[in-house]
């Protein structure tokens, strides 16, 4: 390792804050320097507890994982936050009070606030957010909270490689209990019925409590039904509880390590496809792949054909061009 | 081309259903067969209207699909449907009334329904819908509608990849707006306001209409948005007249071959990223992969130093283990 990178990790270990910020930079535009600190972060990351935050649109994710952040701040942990969602005032979607109110987080030393709104044109989300968990978990932050919206796959699949999975819900939401239906809030320990001020928070409650009754999960976790109101913070400290006895829970499992395996697999496998299409792309020739897109367009020529063609080019073109390795 | 799959791929032209359910079955589990096909329905490809249906769970897209499809049906065209959605009746999330319902469409000879709801543990769901498309175009559909929930980053590709992308939203349903201020709404060329029976259409209606007038397309078009009753029926043939006047727009447009090349620049990178996973994951040697996982979660070896050597394996493992390449 170079001495400027064997620096830029110690600035990290010791949570510098600028130096945080370009790694996760360079990580996202995949820059191959990026690559090198990761592997000289990972042997210091892997004690964080990773709360995935996930729900609909508008059902108060980034202000539920903003209290949560500040409830963990409040016992003299060191938090990072990662929203993953197009939706999140976090990540663009502000407006101006959601804003002004997360600055209160983001100039507190100890909580670290990144967004992951946009991919870039190579995509790779998932594999990005694990690699800016790495980041944060190695710069010492002790819990790392991910919020994405809770219906698309990516994101599912970024929620469910938490430690521990979260779902908000609110009350009189008829999409919710089409959405359980379909499975997709099986993934969830802990479901959280927020806006629980409005009317119909306990027949929510009754809802999702009574289709949890219906399937016992193999790990033999009961997950737990809560309620809040993150606007006014009601209930956080119950969801704090909460995920701390999820946590002592796991480390006894010994499924909690199946769960593990599972998650790290996924992670490679994500992993590799992306520094796959990554390497492809750099290796093929400029212009290639536009002169590519002009044959397909007029069916000259089938994509199935060319993108065979551009695979061998790839694996022929050893050595040139890959980013991720040196 | 082997005399067999010649004579399967003229059953598909001939839009024989048998034929076509063995194609989307070959391509979806990745046989190799299914890819040498595809490159033969490919050039018979490419005069379907592809129309991207979106919106949350719980918006009526598969009531207003299936209106749509018979509306199509009656003027005599046939109709492909395809469902990427976890929480559509077509794919999954089904109650036995919606079942039902849809086989009034599924035995209709001019109809073929597929579903996408689950992806392998390969994933590329994108690109196996654009495979779908392909072979549902080849075999006669002048129309395919593509179901996505219009939330997560892969879904959203899905329905930005079709020729004209449909939105719905419902009444009094705030997290809409919120969708909206993300720009995640900009991607549709027509806006539906179901279940417009409801109190506050008028009112959704209107603010749709004001957002959109903030921003001119570089195209011109200007969105239009409809109000429908998907379980009567009503506003479906409204919709139809919306579809084909934007059909019209599109086919005078010269950006409209810019949007096209863009779509077939993302469905080729997107072939290519599956390809390369695929092959490479096919040619890394049985229990490589589990081995790897079991040193990265004992934090013996990081990650990227073990994708890297992946990647490096395949790149030597030249043409064995591929799936795509002959």
């Amino acid at each position: 390792m170079s001495d400027s990178l064997q620096t830029w990790a110690e600035r990290i270990f010791a949570g510098d804050r600028r130096a945080i910020a370009r790694a996760i930079s360079a990580v996202e535009s995949g820059e191959a320097a990026g690559n090198s600190l990761l592997k000289s972060l990972f042997p210091k990351s892997g004690s964080a507890y990773v709360i995935g935050v996930t729900g609909s649109p508008g059902a108060g994710k980034s202000t539920l994982v903003e209290k949560l952040a500040g409830e963990y701040r409040r016992r003299g942990l060191r938090v990072g936050i990662i929203a993953v969602d197009p939706t999140s005032p976090f990540s663009g979607g502000a407006i101006l009070g959601d804003r002004i109110r997360m600055q209160a987080l983001s100039t507190d030393g100890g909580t670290y606030i990144r967004s992951m709104a946009t991919r870039g044109h190579l995509g790779g989300l998932a594999s990005a957010t694990h690699d800016v968990v790495t980041i944060l978990d190695a710069a010492g932050c002790q819990v790392v909270l991910i919020e994405t919206v809770g219906v698309g796959q990516d994101e599912v699949d970024i929620a469910r490689h938490a430690d521990v999975t979260v779902l908000l819900l609110v009350p009189g939401m008829g999409d919710d209990v089409q959405t359980f239906k379909a499975g997709v809030m099986e993934i969830a320990d802990l479901y959280v019925i927020n806006k629980a001020d409005r009317p119909g928070a306990d027949r929510a409650e009754q809802e999702v409590t009574a289709m949890l009754s219906l399937a016992a999960r193999r790990d033999g976790w009961q997950p737990l039904v809560l309620k809040t109101v993150a606007t006014t913070g009601e209930g956080v400290v119950s969801l704090r509880d909460a995920l701390e006895q999820f946590r002592v829970f796991g480390e006894q499992q010994a499924l909690r390590r199946e769960r593990q395996r599972a998650q790290c697999r996924a992670w490679l496998l994500e992993l590799l496809r992306q520094t796959l299409f990554e390497n492809a792309v750099g290796a093929l020739p400029g212009g290639m792949i536009e002169a590519r897109v002009e044959d397909v367009l007029a069916h000259r020529r089938d994509p199935y054909s060319v993108v065979e063609e551009m695979v061998e080019d790839f694996r022929q073109a050893r050595g040139k061009g890959s980013k991720r390795t040196p």
